[in-house]
């Protein structure tokens, strides 16, 4: 792909918005409630910042990751704003929301080990910034047994993504080594 | 300025995220007290997708412009993170809160000419942002009259802003006009 620096902001900033859009209406679990949208945003700049990735395919893919998940954006509408391949990981990386929450907790483990390599990316940024976010403070109506439960199954979902980011996993290993999870 | 499209990214992801965690407590007057952060990411997409302008300086300004005004970013941290030029342009487009609000608003009409391009542009795509805003629904609390009177206001800035930007010009005129403000 040869993109002129201007088209990477155009594109990159088209992201965000529709990203900032899509969440307006929905709030972080975090005890003060925050705007989704610092998720996703995060999410990328664990990418850039810690990762060292600046592909931007996988860049826009964190963007937006969430977006169909949690909002009414459709894959359709994604592939006609941002192509068939940003399309392709958010497709990778969104659970099916249609099945019970326990069988989407399994599908996350079982499909971790097969997924692209962009997506992975993805995941490990994702897992990282939501434990984080843990270790600062307990949601609301959140039992610690419940927090300790998210981390031991993070790391199973972990488990099958290593060998694609060394200082991601580093960082996630840290947590897990924190909370006893083996 | 021979900046990679990784650089660009990474400067762009990084600019969001520090503007997105500053705002987080921060919520727009919008009847759905949508997060504030979607306001400089909103002005940024206007200055990418209507007036084209894709330089990275003016969009990193765009999506830092309220920060120091609003936050409590500082100027200094703003230059540590993101360059003398960047705080140049944040510092051109930044009310003196220490002044009182009226005088603030005079200020603004007085500046307006004299900004440099990079200010007027943000200038420009903030204006437009907030107005049409306004367009949609009047904050909590605010009377027809003050709505009135922030169009008639806006004209005047955007007087001292013109033969900047065509396409947002053309845009703001349309508003003024719909609004008999002259
Ligand atoms: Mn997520
Ligand atoms: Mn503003």
């Amino acid at each position: 792909m040869s993109q002129s620096p201007g088209d990477i902001i155009e594109i990159v900033i088209k992201c965000v918005n529709f990203a900032a859009v899509k969440h307006k209406d929905q709030r972080r679990l975090d005890p003060e409630s925050s705007p989704y949208i610092n998720h996703p945003i995060g999410v990328a700049y664990i990418l850039t910042n810690e990762a060292k990735i600046t592909d931007v395919d996988v860049i826009q893919a964190a963007l937006l990751h969430d977006t169909v998940e949690d909002t009414n954006a459709t894959f359709e509408e994604i592939e006609n704003e941002f192509g068939p391949k940003i399309r392709s990981i958010v497709e990778e990386v969104t659970d099916d929301k249609s099945l019970p929450k326990q069988e989407r907790k399994l599908l996350q483990i079982k499909h971790a080990p097969t997924s692209s390599y962009e997506a992975k990316l993805v995941k490990l940024a994702d897992k990282l910034y939501n434990l984080r976010d843990l270790e600062k403070a307990t949601p609301k109506r959140w039992t610690p047994y419940r927090v300790q439960e998210y981390f031991a199954w993070s790391k199973k979902v972990v488990d099958g993504l290593r060998g694609t980011n060394q200082a991601m996993e580093d960082s996630l290993d840290e947590l897990f080594k924190k909370r006893n999870v083996s």
